[in-house]
């Protein structure tokens, strides 16, 4: 288990970084939406290794194959399954450390869980596995888009020490992808670029947040009291690999306030309720309130470093490690994507869900 | 749905804060663990209303009863179904704020999603519905303790401004239940309450963050890749009404960090496998690695406060609300045996799912 | 686990025959139902013992409470909690046969997996539990008239060698509650009473055959390929105790026919797609196709007898059991409100996942 | 959804009759089972078109690629992705009818409940889709033989009239493949094939019985209350298409017997409890008794038959249709692999969940 996310639309990923492929099989996606296999490659393409000088050397197309649940150009109801092959995996690559823990990876971990271990690279602790979120992403933000208007995106807004200044409702697909690092403050794109190649020169990481926010969300979504929206998208953001926190609106932040500087307070613009600021970050008791959704997400600096580093092998003895193979400096303008993918399947569970038992009162 | 959680040990609350009664069934508890209610109230008594002079004067015996799935002081494996009856519901006093959307509240939201409302307290969004969290938290804890000595913690390491210093290997019961507040850093706990009685006194409200250790946790718990031990806590904590933000290992903190100060070199002691650091957390690919698994919650102020606020009623009218009601005016001590029992519930859940598939990798 | 049935109209049982009460918490009906407790007291009177000379002595009134997720007369779209106390539980009367296997029962069974076994009676394994199933069955039922005007009937057609002739699309609850037994032919009524007053007069049990039609069911209702609903509809009703067969449409007897005997002709009535036959049962590649959706269930005869039994005890000794307690010569007719509220429990849950995701599909 | 099956053991099938192909995902099998792609092509073999005159002609090798989840020979305990591409689609075949209904097949309900058809073949309706499930069942049945010992063995027990007589303690993998019909009473089995035969001759179809036996079952597995293991069991074979009924131990039968003949007499064998009869077919109060496990699943005449029928069309128009396209002219041979694979998954399941929660009344 834990292969599978979502009630109602629901994804199951599987695929190791290094065996033949990767994928997803989509179940519950309702039929007659139009889809081809070019909008999930348009969001495959922005996660794919390779891009910038900022990402890993690794080439992949991750060229998606759709094998079932789409008929002339229409999806049909039944599960959607969707293949990448791995076209540049070097397991020999991994060979000599094949014994060997390497730190802050989960090469122990899964050897503890499991007794046995996939030495070939990360395996399903591979940030390849986000392969099948983002294309299963691309299919929800489909629906979302055409059900009702929802918009999501997300960028980089901190890298390492750096942070960026982002008005969240006029961030677009546009400014985001203005540049590599994906970060719509140019000014804190440039200084984010520099600090990311500083890393690589040095053979070291940085690590940074990703904020994201959802415009468009109808009131009425989430599903108290464990299913609340805050909870599916801290759930599905922390099931990210190398993610360390989530906050939602005020966040860590808020803590630090009083109730009377922190409340939203209500008044109507035209017949609709609105709150004149957004601390809750547009969710309130766990249910969307109409407002914008505004996360933000953690990243550690990425574990594969160049540096000597002291550990231990599963025999049981001391070994140092200099990591060779080949990695992200920084993982967060790749996971922009992912973020979107994840919020994006969140949101339409959540619709699904709203739509099963309450349709009238979505929009 | 949205009112269970956990796959193998699984728990569904119902109860609104002012109708009969709140409650639990568990449904996965394995047969012949000891039990009786002493064992849930303990944890009970810790949650309840009127426990100290920092919460809320509501008078609430919050006494469990047992009505099934306990034989002869054991579990029988069939479901658990605990009760505790609502005595001090007021729903009267909340007679003239029924058409009125509190701000910060989730009554609008509620409206929004369910077409319905009930106006009488804060119904399922209320804090009231977490007791059965905390009952099923109990014997969650009991399971864990019998099958291998997982020690759950939690405390108050912030309120407001005022931040705790705790040293997380050490915290005990004891050091948790030295004060009201819950904060075992004695100099910031007579801090912290200050400042929650200066906004009691200000009509005000205060937020603040709550720290967990899990010790003794084996090697091996965490599903991956959706239900990592990280992603399960984070849903599980952002579940919590008033729950803003969360965090594992180095969180925030960590994103700013480089990979090389950030990695946790892997040593040995003795014949176990060590981190000389744990800005992982305890937990890495989703997976615990046998380090404290250490959490942090940030809780936004409550939002019931006395100052005259801003709003509109269900029929679009402006309105201006002065809170009445009994309420607390920092939620953060209470929290704690509640931030403790969904800690338990994950952990016992992982512990069974690892048990199912791979017995011989626990030890 | 196990205790739960469902996905979006879910409901947990528990309690147990001899403990302090049963009931049911059903999660996810949706907001606004009309719903106080007489429409679930009057499904539980037709399941409560007692109610006629062909059921067991047992003296229960099986007074629902609902303690949470109505309001006002109306349902919150919270869960709803319905508590049924145990009132003439005699758990001293089993005390003889407390380390005896009763055959046919599930003495054995039960303490081979909890490694313990609640004496007091049937505990689970009990017809009794299934009160928290009526329950529950009662407002699905509500949901499926409100929601389109589906109507659900169960009735006695067969016990022992005694066989119904009825036609399905004639039976009303009239007709089933004319008379003691539940079956809507008057002349098979008779003879089946009498065969049941024999068993009881030879300290013997009788089994039979419930059978079931939905009527008004819309075309779509179903999720292939594991929650067809035939497959929902058998396993919702070999979960029942006593249940060993399950048919739908021509069952065991369409076996032994060829295609073109067994095919369902299409035709038009009006603009509405009709089948000329029914062997289908209302029901084709796991979707309703409109038509009268028809099921049978087997019952075994009650296994608690007055004969003299061969058994053996806990401890290996070989053992003579000559059952006491107070039980149904036949369960059949009071299986009747229990077959109709798994069936509509199944119909409730799939109606809620079509309007999830085809709402323009349903009429 | 709909498309997974099992809660720890969980299964995904993806796939359309004339698609790119079919598969599953596997998510839950344990790590370290052997495991290569012949364990599982044994079982394909046994269920792919063309195996014998007894079947359709459609030309599929059903060669299964294992894409993740093995590494050099052993499960990994990560998801399982098994992938057959259809090679013999003919979709052509199919145009002269894409708008029609054909009677007893799914087209119409389909094109009700999804709004869309899939006309080129039966899509998710076909018995092509089983495929996965053989595939995923293959692999159940190792982590069985090599958790305890559990043998499944399934049969034809009945053709259209021609019913078999079998000893359910002696049937082996040899003598149900000894002929084409697979059916071990080799008598029986002749006049079956005559039978198909004669259908085939006559453009027609004949339905039957498959018969099941699992062996060595341990006591304790099923989950009461809604996942007993014959409730499990019926589920997954009325699950299967053309099944139309599911009995358990004396199924229909047992419903006109007594309880003084119906019930299971214990005694000791050994110092094993031991049911004299088998009324109860292994299973008490929803869990096993050691016993042999017994059941039997009735499966309808093939829809597909060269007979001239009326139906309609999707523009309301009568019609009439004389079917063309490949099929069997009885389904039960290749049921048998498949009935197989459903009970293999259903007792891992159920062998997972107990060995979660009571590992130590395992044997």
């Amino acid at each position: 288990m834990g292969n599978s996310f979502g009630q109602l639309f629901r994804i199951t990923t599987w695929g190791e970084s290094h065996g033949g492929g990767v994928g997803v099989v989509i179940d519950g996606c309702p039929a007659g939406l139009e889809l081809d296999a070019a909008h999930i490659q348009e969001e495959l393409d922005r996660r794919r290794p390779g891009q910038s000088s900022l990402t890993t050397p690794r080439k992949e197309s991750d060229t998606a194959r759709i094998l079932s649940g789409v008929f002339e150009g229409r999806t049909l109801g039944t599960p959607i399954s969707v293949c990448v092959d791995n076209q540049d995996a070097r397991p020999a690559a991994y060979e000599s450390t094949k014994d060997v823990y390497r730190p802050s990876h989960a090469d122990f971990t899964y050897e503890a869980k499991y007794g046995i271990r996939n030495w070939q690279g990360g395996g399903r602790a591979s940030a390849r596995e986000t392969v099948g979120r983002v294309a299963a992403g691309a299919i929800a933000r489909r629906l979302l888009a055409a059900s009702g208007g929802i918009e999501i995106h997300a960028w980089v807004s901190q890298v390492a020490e750096i942070c960026a200044e982002i008005d969240v409702a006029a961030v677009t697909r546009e400014t985001v992808e203005a540049n590599a690092v994906r970060c719509p403050d140019a000014a804190a794109a440039a200084q984010m670029m520099e600090r990311i190649e500083a890393a690589r020169r040095d053979g070291d990481s940085v690590g940074g947040v990703v904020s994201l926010v959802a415009r468009g969300v109808p009131p009425g979504l989430g599903e108290p009291v464990f299913d609340k929206l805050e909870a599916s998208l801290a759930g599905a953001m922390l099931s990210l690999p190398a993610a360390k926190g989530f906050e939602i609106g005020s966040g860590f932040a808020g803590a630090a306030m009083t109730g009377s500087a922190h409340n939203d307070a209500f008044h109507l613009e035209g017949e609709r309720v609105r709150t004149r600021t957004n601390r809750s970050g547009g969710v309130q008791g766990g249910i969307s309130n109409g407002e914008n959704i505004v996360v933000r997400v953690a990243f550690k600096p990425t574990a594969t470093i160049a540096h000597e580093q002291e550990t231990v092998d599963s025999d049981g003895n001391p070994r140092t490690l200099e990591a060779k193979g080949r990695h992200d400096p920084c993982v967060l303008p790749r996971a922009v994507p992912i973020v979107e993918a994840m919020a994006s399947l969140v949101l339409a569970d959540a619709f699904l869900l709203q739509r099963a038992r309450h349709p009238d009162q979505l929009p």
